[in-house]
């Protein structure tokens, strides 16, 4: 009976965590409550977002938690992979494409890239998963790696990038994912398209010219 | 009588805006209520969102319409400057400098960066500013003047990196204005160096190198 309920559980909460995620995507973080969450997931019990998940916020958690393992995941793959490589480009793909990867592996279409930049740009939500992302230590293997294969640059100026390129993968991902729902066929027809044109568009961020603050 | 109930009227509504700009900005678009506004601006009607604006959607519109008029002045002036410059900088400088600017004229704090980017992240408010913004034909202007002083570039590269452009700029101006309003002093200890960062690296995203896609 135990395993019984545990299970059905565990099916609710996934039921809760793909309405969530599809109605934050497409109608907003803003517009939609914890009620019309339940009712999409096909709950009779209107405050079920509330008895398996607690808040809004902790909502919220759920869903970056449950695609941040498998990013990290092939992040981890990935870099090893690239090991010491003196190519920013390898560098720059170990930020960009363990996301794209695991988007594309979930199948046409995905909510997620739309709902994480909606995240990212709330006062409150950003906290949720700077926290549940930027705790990985590969990615400051990454950074490190891809510091030794730039020319040097004030300490300002790289962590100025870093915020850029944080900002461009978050935000780019929406832009292909809306895109994709579309079905447009441009500027974007696959994630590896919009991967592949956003590394090479970082690689000339991070290469940039440096010029002086006109006095 | 009449004019003074104008007054009056206008003057309520500017402290709707003010009072709404402020609250999304430092607690999102997601969790205020127009209620909240109404409060937050003084008004013991707690209605009064609604008397003045309408919806929240109709809110939002009156904010962006607030701070796009003075942007497009702003712009307009600036590419009158650079006329027919063939630095791509120059036409970058119009697409980011126009807004810092505005910002910096404000005074410190602002709010409206972190308002905007939340706006751009949402699926149904974004369609208000892309309405309010992109119908500006300077905007064309700027596109067409920076073809013209980079390589050529297939259209959908083209495309992409006038996606990447605009997240980029809504986003790192909204990183730019956390820095401010916490009294950072990195990556970016003011408007101008932001603006200037900024456009440094868009330089670099423009002129990337376009690498073929793996077979």
């Amino acid at each position: 009976m135990r395993a019984t309920t545990n299970v059905r559980s565990s099916a609710t909460r996934e039921a809760i965590l793909d309405a969530a995620e599809r109605l934050f995507a497409e109608r907003g973080l803003a517009t939609v409550s914890n009620r019309q969450v339940s009712e999409a997931a096909g709950q009779g019990n209107n405050a079920a977002v509330g008895y398996h998940f607690g808040t809004k916020t902790d909502l919220v958690r759920a869903i970056v938690h449950r695609h941040s393992g498998p990013v990290a995941q092939r992040r981890r793959e990935l870099v090893a992979r690239i090991d010491s490589s003196e190519d920013p480009r390898d560098w720059i793909s170990c930020w960009v494409r363990p996301t794209t990867e695991h988007l594309e592996s979930l199948g046409a279409p995905t909510w997620y890239a739309r709902f994480a930049a909606q995240v990212m740009a709330d006062p409150v939500f950003r906290d949720v998963v700077l926290t549940e992302s930027l705790s990985d230590p590969v990615l400051t293997q990454i950074l490190e790696g891809l510091n030794r294969c730039i020319p040097p640059m004030p300490v300002e100026v790289r962590l100025g990038r870093n915020y850029m390129t944080r900002q461009l993968v978050v935000n780019t991902l929406a832009d292909c994912e809306r895109v994709l729902a579309a079905g447009r066929p441009a500027p974007w027809a696959s994630w590896e398209k919009a991967s592949h044109a956003l590394v090479d568009a970082l690689v000339g961020l991070w290469l940039a010219s440096i010029t002086p603050l006109p006095s």
